[in-house]
């Protein structure tokens, strides 16, 4: 793998290592561990976000529950990898990457179940490392084919984080704009801070400083503003579930930027791997929206914002319709409207 | 004036005390001062704010700075003036009301300043009790008109705060949101919590538990999920200038809002008391949009979000132009498109 300037998770002998995202960006703090239900902890609290680092991290967290089994018997084996694969599946709903990464485990243990523990042990180390390392390349691809669709002197604006701490690579929007960067075709981008859990402010600020790349931060709120201004000529967001028709679930402001961003008439790109696409969900109004707690929304850091008595609605995610989308840019190609014959074509393919 | 719930500035005996909003919704602090120079300190801080608040605040700041002076010396009277005029004119740029009660102010000192200081002063404080006491008239106008062309049953999106907090009496938006609860319109109430300075999360939803008024909080990202799934029929905002031709400038956020209603064909009313007409700007572009410092948005009560050297474009306001708008509730009538005329037509009735 090459060389990355940030590695929010690893695998590590007999334990991962993971940054904890929470923390960020005042403190950069790693944590090991070899207790796979801490990995379910870490998904569940976010410390470890991002619909393509949780599917790296479930297949780890599999593979770590294995790992550390030590009696070889048949029905010790398969009930710790039922265990945890029901803790991890239900750590959090709406990513589909999750459910494909469990599967893709799923399929290597019934394959080798019959074989050595030491086996079996091997080749589900083995799948998960290649679920990450196939998350890096798709990453560059995804990096690749949205650096060419971008206008130049593009001014870009970005929700949520989608870089190198959300995905197994340098990211899926963020690689976008990584390799537009790489490339002299992007001179900015404009960060939502993404409340409520501030993942723009507190990780897309801190990466793109790290990356070097000219960046400005603003509330949620000011994007229309600076839509308004002309100072953006595409927004690129990332993807937590595609449906089968191109409607999008990815983090709760994406739909209101959709919204914007046809009223300016500034083209509305979306980046995924195809592992997002779930051509089960036939359109948005399948997906599972995770609704988070109020202390999110009421407390900031420790500090209380608003009464504690307050009723709070506060969805992880909202869907995007299809006709608000101008590109789904995946590593298998970039897809348009309509998307659904698109997606269909493209899964053929496969 | 009639008992109300919520007192967020009160003239006392040769002091002006105040309730420090930017405490709420943990501490209900007041402050007595009888130095002017605090007040605009106050207001350039946001311990005192809300367009309406801050012109009688001004006036208020006025009153203070002549009746302390205790040398009835012509030249040492006006310099008094002048000086706390500056100071309070110049404390924040966007909201006219504040330079309406400064001009008020002024008229009074003038058609006075070669009487006795005991007169003069008697007559300051008067003006400013009397704009405080019509501000609490027009949010009751307000309210009435508001309250009247809203649907039955409904249920309104608001942002920032307009009520009490806001206003010398019940509110301007919220005013027509409490009048409507009053007269069992209202169903219930969405507030965006209006990032950076949380005003929604802090004020609105603190006086809306008051007031009894069932709500429920969302951050400014949810907006467009709740408009999307059919839960809110009205949006109602206040202003903090409104031009000749019915551009509104308001607290950032309210221009996406108002795209966003207009997608969802959702109507987005406006509420603001005719002294925050400004007949002098021709439109929007005219208004000078405060910017403020980055620190609201990288730190969040007291606990950094953001990297420290990451940069920051956070305007207070932003404009909303006139086509947007369903209608603009004052306290003289409501005004619809085409508003140039209808504003030059309440102008002339003046």
């Amino acid at each position: 793998m090459v060389a990355e300037p940030i590695r929010p998770l690893e695998w590590l002998d007999g334990k991962i290592r993971y940054l904890d995202q929470r923390k960020l960006p005042t403190s950069e703090i790693y944590v090991e561990t070899d207790n796979p239900d801490q990995v379910v902890e870490a998904i569940k609290t976010l410390a470890i976000r991002g619909a393509p680092l949780i599917g790296i991290a479930a297949a780890y967290g599999v593979a770590l529950a294995i790992y550390h089994v030590r009696n070889a018997d048949a029905g010790t084996v398969r009930s710790a990898f039922e265990k945890s694969s029901i803790k991890l599946g239900t750590s959090r709903p709406t990513a589909v990457n999750l459910f494909w990464a469990l599967q893709r485990m799923r399929k290597v243990f019934e394959e080798h179940a019959d074989q050595s523990l030491v086996e079996l042990k091997k080749r589900l180390l083995e799948e998960a490392r290649q679920i990450h390392r196939e998350d890096e390349a798709m990453c560059r691809r995804i990096g690749e084919l949205g650096a060419e669709i971008l206008p130049n002197a593009a001014s870009v604006l970005t929700h949520c984080n989608t870089g190198y701490l959300a995905t197994g690579g340098k990211g899926t929007a963020q690689g976008i704009l990584s390799t537009a960067w790489e490339r002299h075709k992007l001179k900015h981008v404009y960060i939502d801070e993404t409340r409520p859990l501030l993942q723009g402010a507190r990780l897309t600020a801190w990466e793109l400083i790290k990356l070097g790349i000219p960046a400005t931060l603003l509330t949620d709120n000011t994007a229309a503003f600076v839509m308004q201004r002309g100072a953006v000529n595409a927004v690129v967001v990332g993807a937590d579930r595609i449906a089968a028709n191109g409607d999008v679930a990815n983090k709760v402001g994406t739909y209101g930027l959709a919204v914007l961003a046809k009223h300016h008439g500034i083209p509305f790109y979306v980046a995924a791997p195809i592992s997002t696409v779930d051509p089960e969900t036939v359109s948005g109004a399948g997906i599972p929206i995770e609704q988070r707690s109020a202390d999110e929304v009421t407390i900031i850091g420790g500090h209380r914002v608003a009464v504690n008595d307050v009723d709070v609605y506060s969805p992880a995610f909202d869907v995007t319709p299809n006709e608000l989308i101008t590109a789904i840019v995946t590593d298998r190609g970039v897809l348009r409207a309509p998307f659904s014959s698109a997606i269909k074509q493209l899964f053929s393919t496969l």
